[in-house]
């Protein structure tokens, strides 16, 4: 049976090139990058080296690049460093105007960025979640409109990871810093990072979040960009590693195997988006026009190559993923982090789909090992998969 | 030249059981855990699989078992989420009879745990940091005396990290429980993992912490074990990972590495533990009898097996390090976490060392690939250098 796995947002195969790199900080090149002597000191400085081909993909300087064990750990720390920093006064909330410190948010964020929003609002921060077209884009007039007084942080996303919509991220951060320069822009640019420009000077960031497993790394390595002198509090204290701002032995083989991962990236990331695009764009003709009332989610042109998420009416995506999978075919309905609950997806139901329409849903992701002959076998075998599952439906909405 | 690595205690090598197992998860194996597809389902059993190897390692249930990316991620999660639940109250502290919150730890515990206790401080906590004696054991009944309405948290180290030294955990949860049974107890156990009974129930603890870098898996991956029903709250929001309780896509191929270390260990731990005791005898007599005016740093008796800190008069510590790391010998002064600055030692300070003796402190840390013919090499390297080192100094103390 064919193999076809379109789950790269989910997470992508480790590149051979980078378990390569890897390989030898397990065994031989073991030491503590902490240790004084020779075998620490060479250990230091590969995870300097590392960090310096971070700095540059990010064109950032390499003291402002934390490596974290995951973009959520990094999405967390930024959100509550900056609470902390800006929002408390030892054991106080510090009140401005009598008000409590707010963030600004959208509503269709990762759960990483929600999740630690609202706990914040449990700690008694205000948090605002903004509402989303049905485009799937954030509008910077809806950001700036949203800044008040007591405002200390924005979080906005690069790319949402189920739709794959890009958002005006310069944009956005140009707006945010018109109206007070005070307040810290964070993005997520997790699903950004394998396709799109990441440099955080043009972006406008303080902050930003990658994740490793995202671009042929491996899971358990994030980082962390913080811009000098944004305030901010580290979140894990201990020993003095990655300039006292991340505590915690540095995880070194993943290190090296990021700096590898991004290395590989840089080399061919405008080829690969040229690519993947035409694949895309062969796999949303083919399923608009081979699959009836099927829809694409999200702004079909502001779009990272690499994702495509439909609704397709009158079906439970669940059903259609486990079919797809009994012919090798690997996709998912909507973010690996959310599955396993039966809550409809609220990426889609921010864009204003009802729980139905989102409960048919469907992300596609390519990456760098998808071929045309795989686009041909989805739109081979997803219509008749379709077509059966809606004829055994009892409603037949379709 | 021959290479002797005697810094066990600052990270270990991965074995190659453990590179071996690991490899798949990079390629082959890469899903993610949460996906719904027969690839993620796969990796979602090992992963279940590898709880259930860590959660039979400390008898404990697989749900307690949460796997993290180090143990100072699991300090800072353990101690700030119970001062969170316990301690606040939405925005505010929750006073108890009209003072703060309190927590009670050690005055030599690793960094993590004291970092994390200051930055609770900064936040209106209370902390009592509990005298050491020069034995460096800390007393079940100073616990118990610094007890009061208030403690909602106690944490105390297995074994300290410089000197070796064993506490005795039993004895002191029993006497914290017996003296308020909601108090929690938490215990750093990464120095104690490789030679000690670590089964949660005879330790009477509540919260326990691993590193896997200590017991020959790879930097990068720690355990936090929580007791059911204990009062505490994640801090690690986003996705449903590890129980709802510590979000992120799981470290896979770590994860996996980690149980087969433990496998490993499981089966020579007893018989190590013997032949690293009768090396590290060897090594202790040797520098006792053969480096005039040298001491062991705290009891001889109630000692992990793999570590020996001597006090040397009339020499630096770092001076005698990179003399022996020019005759391939890599020791430390004490913690790797701690290296770079030129702060006396913590932990030997709080055993009533002065500073000057603290500078002059060397750690010996054993591992399963030490041999006698590397405390024969020690022995014959070490005490020229010392001779010629209190030759160099200008104040010829000794």
């Amino acid at each position: 049976m064919r193999f076809v796995y379109l789950d790269y947002a989910a997470t992508t195969p480790v590149e051979p090139e980078v378990v390569e790199a890897m390989r030898p900080y397990f065994t031989e090149k073991f030491g503590n990058p902490s240790s004084v002597y020779t075998l620490g000191q060479e250990i230091r400085a590969a995870v300097d080296q590392s960090r310096r081909v971070v700095a540059d993909f990010l064109g950032a300087k390499s003291k402002e690049i934390l490596f974290t064990s995951c973009a959520t750990e990094s999405i967390n720390s930024a959100i509550k460093g900056v609470a902390e920093a800006k929002g408390r006064e030892g054991g106080r909330l510090k009140l401005i105007n009598g008000q409590p410190p707010h963030i600004i948010t959208s509503a269709f964020e990762h759960h990483a960025v929600l999740h630690t929003c609202q706990h914040l609002q449990r700690l008694g921060f205000e948090v605002t979640y903004l509402p989303v077209n049905s485009d799937g884009i954030i509008k910077a007039c809806d950001v700036e409109s949203a800044i008040k007084e007591q405002t200390i942080l924005v979080a906005i996303m690069y790319v949402n990871n189920e739709i794959g919509t890009i958002q005006p991220i310069s944009e956005i951060s140009k707006a945010v810093k018109e109206k007070n320069k005070n307040v810290v822009f964070f993005t997520d640019a997790v699903q950004g990072a394998g396709y799109l420009d990441c440099q955080v000077d043009s972006l406008g960031v303080d902050m930003l979040a990658l994740a490793g497993h995202k671009i042929y790394a491996p899971k358990g390595i994030g980082v962390l960009y913080v811009r000098s002198r944004t305030p901010w509090i580290p979140q894990q204290d201990g020993g003095g590693q990655e300039y006292r701002s991340r505590a915690g032995t540095e995880n070194v083989p993943y290190i090296i195997g990021l700096a590898k991962a991004v290395e590989l990236l840089k080399k061919d990331q405008e080829e690969l988006g040229k690519k993947i695009t035409q694949l895309r764009d062969k796999l949303v003709d083919g399923v608009l026009r081979n699959v009836p009332n099927s829809h694409l989610n999200g702004s079909r042109e502001n779009r990272v190559p690499n994702i495509a998420s439909f609704s397709i009416e009158g079906v439970e995506g669940e059903s259609v993923l486990l079919m797809l999978d009994r012919q090798g075919i690997y996709v998912s309905t909507g973010s690996a982090c959310s599955s396993g609950t039966l809550e409809p997806s609220h990426v889609l139901t921010a864009l204003g789909l009802s729980p139905e329409t989102a409960h048919g849903s469907l992300r596609f992701s390519l990456g760098r090992h998808t071929s045309p002959e795989d686009m041909d076998y989805v739109l081979e075998v997803l219509p008749p998969i379709i077509q059966r599952l809606r004829e055994m439906s009892p409603t037949k909405q379709i």
